[in-house]
């Protein structure tokens, strides 16, 4: 089964609205092994709408649509179809009762062009739209295909879509799709891709890889009649990445939503160990990259943000003549940082990181990307000296997350 | 003039990256007064591509791509495009020692397919990367058309935009526009838009509001044939913005970039205070976004991640029995902390904020979203009560702007 999302609305070609509908309907289909080669955008013009309608028909089985429900004349979704359809719209009964239903509800006089919202072909099933005036609906277009007409408002689209649109198509697709997320840092995309090419090129599973600052993540993905029959030819394939990429990944989980700092909490809550920062040219990022974490409370001690220099000496104790010594953006200020965070306190671990963000400070010796991460513990304080490329915004954000593998590390590591 | 927009990556088809490069150049053309029909996402896929780029050359004069420009087998972005001019894809010696020169700054080697990257066809027009590998290009594509191709990373794609295409377009069109950004915190999008309705309407002078978490920023925005004529015709529009809205416009500024930390930071700088902060539920995301701020070390001398309620005492002096009576979410204890940062960092004014980001450990008397922020100075401490609204990452940003509104009508306010 094909699929193809068409979104309905000037407002977007504008840019005055986030495509987030796009991303919602992709991943539903692509979860539940629904394929999908193309996305179009059209603003509210009938001739425009047609010609994309008939194209899309031309390529898909199933064509969905966001937006262009409402009372307007600027709401042509479903007139549009209709005529592609060659069928008319007529008034449906139980669309007008819920139209008339939410006015009453809302205490508001209903203007009879709300009316258009409750007309539909009559071979439509509707959809419900319990948050909004408009129902959806499924419209049969010939040779099996349909139109799924969906509400522009996200909060409006996404419960009609799972709990009505969805449990339809699953019905008819018959093939379950099932993933792994493997989460790379330390290594570059090019890198990666060398290595994994001849994987890249398989169909089921495939296996697809998506760069984010300083991180890859690699989608692998098998569909089969069944659950199990698609684990089986998944994981295989998850198992020669790991054999190829070793211990650059971080983490390998059936949805995409990790991080880093997830994983750098969840390895200090299974060690125990609570932590401190001593956040420099990050500012506070590093802690606030835990603390977004739900239950990040239980280990996250608290943490200092020491940005002037006199504050190293005032809050984590880092003696003003090392400082004086070895420059601020030092080894040595990343080492004292950490110990003196660690010990204030009272935390099994602390984590530091001073450096230059740029833009400006940077000299030939120590151009803006120098930045030293010091991990601390009872047992040992270490320092990682690391040349970052990139804006600003780019350095603070790739110090942040070596300090969460730099933590993640430390407590998985063996005792 | 029209343009046509088509994003590259089955990442986009699968759910896994929200286009929020579509939502940006579309944003800019409609700035610059060109006229977009369609959107247009397609996969990693060569066939589907091409038939793409023949239907987008079809309608428009600029097709805009976006990814696809990496060193994979899945990158095929400019060499489709090739295909579809007739020409063959070559090394630009200018673009090869850009990569070149980018792994040699990272101090990484570099493998031969990343000089993909550097091939175009003999007639593109390179476009500078600053903030990636992948150069961007404008491609002539015969009868006056032209591809422009711009990387896929947001960071990537919009300077690119900004210093390279955009001009290049706006020569082109001969027609000058400027535009004003009125930022506004503390009113409702639909509140705003009622007292605006009839500015909205109208087209030269044109006003659009676009929503972030907790603010509208307003784009008004003229075109002529010249700077000034388009500043006549725009200035009265942005004036009487101005007059209905008051002071929830925290600034009116040319560019888009703007932020409330950034106005915090500038507020500071030109009072000649420093700040420090006590972050809880924020977890250093109070101080991380004004660090984010170029030369923000005048101002931001340090701060505290007072995140577990012991750390509130061990770091900021807050009394234990304070706690105890009021509880950590209170008045008086966001009040305790902004005094204890202010006076153990010994600044001229702290921020601080206490409450209950979510998503446990919410009471009927004080529910998820309930928050305090501190601001103190010298001669006075005060607290904003908040009663906030959302997730766990939203109620943390609105505090966050909520205090760096706070600090920044504090340094602001007439002494």
């Amino acid at each position: 089964m094909i699929a193809e999302i068409l979104c309905v609305g000037t407002e977007l070609l504008m840019g005055q609205v986030l495509n987030t509908n796009a991303q919602f309907l992709s991943r539903r289909l692509s979860a539940l092994g629904v394929s999908q080669y193309h996305q179009t955008v059209v603003g509210d013009n009938a001739q425009r709408l047609e010609d994309a309608y008939r194209l899309a028909l031309s390529r898909a089985d199933v064509v969905i649509t966001s937006g262009g429900l409402g009372p307007t004349v600027d709401d042509i979704t479903k007139r549009v179809a209709a005529k592609v359809a060659g069928k008319e719209l007529v008034l449906n009964p139980q669309a007008e009762a819920h139209v008339r239903g939410r006015f009453q509800r809302m205490g508001r006089p209903m203007t009879e062009n709300n009316l258009s919202q409750a007309m539909f072909t009559a071979d439509s099933t509707l959809l419900d739209n319990p948050h909004g005036t408009a129902p959806g609906a499924i419209v049969p277009m010939g040779e099996g295909k349909v139109v799924i007409h969906l509400p522009g408002p996200p909060n409006e689209l996404q419960p009609m879509w799972i709990n009505h649109a969805e449990p339809w198509l699953q019905e008819r697709s018959g093939n379950v799709l099932v993933s792994r997320y493997i989460r790379i840092f330390g290594m570059g995309e090019s890198n990666v891709d060398e290595l994994l090419a001849d994987l890249e090129k398989q169909s089921n599973p495939s296996l697809s890889p998506y760069c984010s600052t300083g991180e890859v993540m690699l989608r692998a993905t098998a569909g089969a009649a069944t659950k199990a029959e698609a684990e089986a030819l998944l994981m295989p394939l998850v198992e020669e990445v790991q054999k190829r990429l070793g211990d650059v990944i971080y983490a390998i989980e059936e949805d995409d939503t990790g991080s880093l700092a997830r994983c750098a909490v969840e390895a200090l809550k299974r060690r125990g160990w609570t932590i401190a920062t001593a956040d420099s040219l990050t500012g506070g990022m590093m802690a606030s990259s835990m603390v977004e974490i739900p239950g990040a409370s239980a280990v996250v001690k608290g943490g200092f943000v020491t940005y002037q220099t006199v504050s190293k000496t005032m809050l984590v104790d880092v003696p003003a003549e090392l400082i004086e010594k070895y420059d601020v953006v030092s080894a040595e200020v990343a080492y004292a940082m950490a110990e003196g965070a660690r010990k204030r306190l009272g935390t099994d671990i602390a984590i530091s990181a001073t450096g230059l963000a740029g833009p400006d400070g940077g000299t030939p010796e120590k151009p803006v990307g120098t930045v030293f991460v010091g991990i601390s513990t009872a047992g040992k304080t270490e320092v990682l000296p690391l040349r970052l490329n990139g804006d600003r915004k780019r350095i603070r954000t790739l110090t942040m997350k070596h300090a969460m593998n730099a933590v993640r590390k430390a407590a998985e590591a063996v005792i």
